[in-house]
């Protein structure tokens, strides 16, 4: 493990960095200014706010377009941002701005946030990140604009444009509106502009890098395959899926064939993490609603804006158990082979994500109350949902107790800055690994 | 992999060996004479029931005291002693009996079934299992009459305690009354014997054989080390849980603070994977319902009578964790150092069985009807009850359509058989492994 300095290892920089903005966040948005009534939310509203922000997972406790004012919409908005795009590239970014040369420590740390590999390309993604996140994010205000603009005027169009091309981009999944994006179930231009956003923000900068750069290299990573390729098949799947489980609802059967069509592409591109929701989630059926948790639970590519286990862990997993199945020594996929140690922490990071929410699930069955006519899914749902920072919710998040608001804030800034991450940082001593090995011994399994 | 001959793999046997015992299973129990009642029980319900029995699972969809004859009952108790004690462990009796020289083959088929690493260890153990287990439910037999005896008289009483002893030492948990265990929640003695038997055959023979040996090798092996620490944990954070979860409801309170201790002990006993139960676990809390779900997922020892991922399983994830979180390079337990070959295939067991319980919790949300006042854990605490043959049930197994008890059906079997075995007989081709390896590339996880 490469350390920062001798007394503070990275993933406790990036742990601890994470939490300052946090902070930060909290006592601004319980400032008087950052509420339209002029009064203070109160610590334990902006610190879930300020985590829900910051770990880009949209889920809300106070309504959003009410609550807030213009002040407070700003600092949500800038959360995101930061959130979204990493504090570690900000922090690189500060350092080109004032002509020093990136030091290793500081390179290492953004090395750590991205999930990027080798420290030499830290530099060069640091800027396409930035400058690929504007653009995309202007086209979209711009796309967004012309649909709001029509709808409430220049100047609150614009800011709705912004807002929204932000949220959707940073896969942040916070709106201004009452019952997030209910009202545009039918608005077909508006959500196909958003879906593009999502995937964008969501397929991750390193991906984009690689196909920006196909032409020149003629050649594409084993990440950006298998990122791609997963990504593409969990659209066609949950497309199929929800085609075949969610059209008889109400609210769905007012509408027209075609645009029947573009919202189920819609519900099945935002639970995989943008958390942006169309329709009301307690009218979908039980199979629907399991396989949403399914999707959350997956959550995007790593080094994007997207939370979960991640695409390539669940792509990964699958191709080992295949392998095993068939007698196979190696997990390969388009002609390359996976490490031992890919495969290990796979494996690994998928059994520390289910324990640590069937334990934040058992003290929440136990503080929360389920409403008479729905079971555990109430609480499993929006579990999973703060975990993969989605944001989507069966109804729960809006009357959680004040254990259950902090639990949600311990699993939403896992989700974000990695389990690994914190629990690594909490646990890891630094003495180093003895050279003395333990002989080995079999046991039976299964 | 070593095959059996060339052109059936020892999988594929030993999974067609339960296939064979059940069908004709089937047949008997769909006979007239099976039924008090004088008519056939049709098919379905008789397949249900003879791969309940044949995997040990105890679920039921009709009242085994009620709907089935003496003959019957007998086909089902024979079922479940093959089940129990494997059927390859009879065939290697049957080979002895004839006296014949074991050959390698059989001998093989042994080891798949009991999970046993060394080939020369099988003759020895089939040996210990059928002694050790005539001999334990010969001594829970005496001790079940003891009550069954001054209950119901001589000849019934026996009958009792032969099919209780039978079915709690195979961990079966089929029973004769109309509501399992619950008219015995006060009767301590009978309470204790039975938690006794369970734990007897879920400890697993090799772990007795150990244990049996000690004084002469002085020496207990990993695996035995391993089975007990996490078997011993599992009952004792059991216990505290369900000490502070179930104590409130109407059954319970009515009882003397020692039985309720004896109560809490069994509950903590039974769930993994006997599937007694001395309360309608309708009754229970929610977070009790969910801590037992996972009490099944996990299940018993290996080589043993019990379901479930297992409890060895179980305690090498845990230790991976722990060791990675610490950032440790080995897993070790106790001075010995677990093989990568077990890490891999206990975490791949892991995903492989939570992949199957989602795919079947998806088809039976849409297929079977959740009551006004249930939501999921209706369909999931069943089928994890039926995957770690359990036979626990929330309501849902009676209730099954069609469709749902076929799903159940394979569950249970792939549960008793083992998820790898059953998959790999259908999925494996006899292709050799290449020599030629892709090469290695990393991907980015988590
Ligand atoms: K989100
Ligand atoms: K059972």
């Amino acid at each position: 493990m490469i350390h920062a300095n001798k007394q503070l290892p990275l993933p406790r920089i990036l742990t601890l960095g994470f939490i300052v903005i946090i902070i930060v966040g909290t006592i601004l948005l319980s400032l008087p200014i950052s509420t339209n009534s002029g009064h203070s939310t109160g610590y334990l509203n902006a610190l879930f706010t300020a985590t829900s922000a910051t770990c880009i997972t949209g889920m809300t406790v106070v309504n959003t377009a009410l609550h807030w004012s213009i002040f407070g919409k700003i600092v949500i908005l800038i959360l995101v941002e930061v959130g979204g795009l990493g504090f570690m590239t900000f922090a690189v970014l500060l350092f080109s701005f004032l002509k020093r040369k990136v030091d290793l420590t500081t390179s290492l740390l953004t090395q750590e946030s991205l999930s990027i590999q080798s420290t030499d390309k830290v530099y060069r993604v640091v800027q396409l990140v930035i400058c690929f996140s504007l653009l995309i994010q202007g086209l979209g205000t711009a796309l967004l604009f012309i649909d709001f603009g029509s709808r409430y005027g220049f100047w609150k169009g614009l800011g709705y444009s912004i807002f929204h091309s932000i949220s959707a981009f940073c896969n942040a999944g916070f709106d201004l509106y009452a019952n997030s994006l209910t009202k545009f179930a039918g608005d077909s231009y508006l959500l196909l502009v958003l879906s593009g956003l999502i995937i964008a923000g969501s397929l991750g900068f390193l991906v984009w890098e690689d196909l920006l750069l196909f032409r020149q290299n003629h050649h594409l990573s084993l990440h950006t395959k298998l990122a791609l390729v997963t990504y593409l098949g969990l659209i066609v799947i949950s497309f199929i899926v929800y085609l075949t489980t969610e059209q008889n609802f109400s609210q769905h059967t007012q509408l027209s064939a075609g645009q029947r069509l573009i919202d189920t592409f819609f519900i099945s591109v935002s639970p995989r993490t943008a958390g942006f929701s169309i329709f009301n989630y307690n009218q979908f059926s039980d199979a629907g609603i399991l396989f949403t948790i399914i999707l959350m639970f997956i959550g995007g590519t790593p080094g994007s804006t997207a939370g979960g286990i991640k695409t390539t862990t669940v792509g990964i997993l699958l191709i080992k158990v295949w392998s095993i199945l068939r007698g196979k020594r190696d997990s390969t996929f388009m002609g390359r082979r996976f490490s031992d140690d890919n495969v290990n922490r796979s494996l690994t990071l998928g059994f520390l994500v289910v324990i640590t929410l069937s334990i934040a699930a058992l003290v929440l069955l136990t503080t929360e109350t389920i409403p008479k006519y729905m079971g555990f899914e109430y609480i499993i749902f929006d579990v999973v949902s703060a975990f993969g920072t989605t944001g989507l919710t069966l109804g729960l998040t809006p009357h959680l107790t004040i254990i259950g608001k902090l639990i949600f804030c311990v699993l939403m800034f896992m989700g974000r800055v990695g389990i690994f991450t914190v629990m690594y940082s909490i646990l890891t001593t630094n003495h180093p690994d003895d050279e003395f090995r333990y002989p080995e011994e079999n046991i039976m399994i299964g």
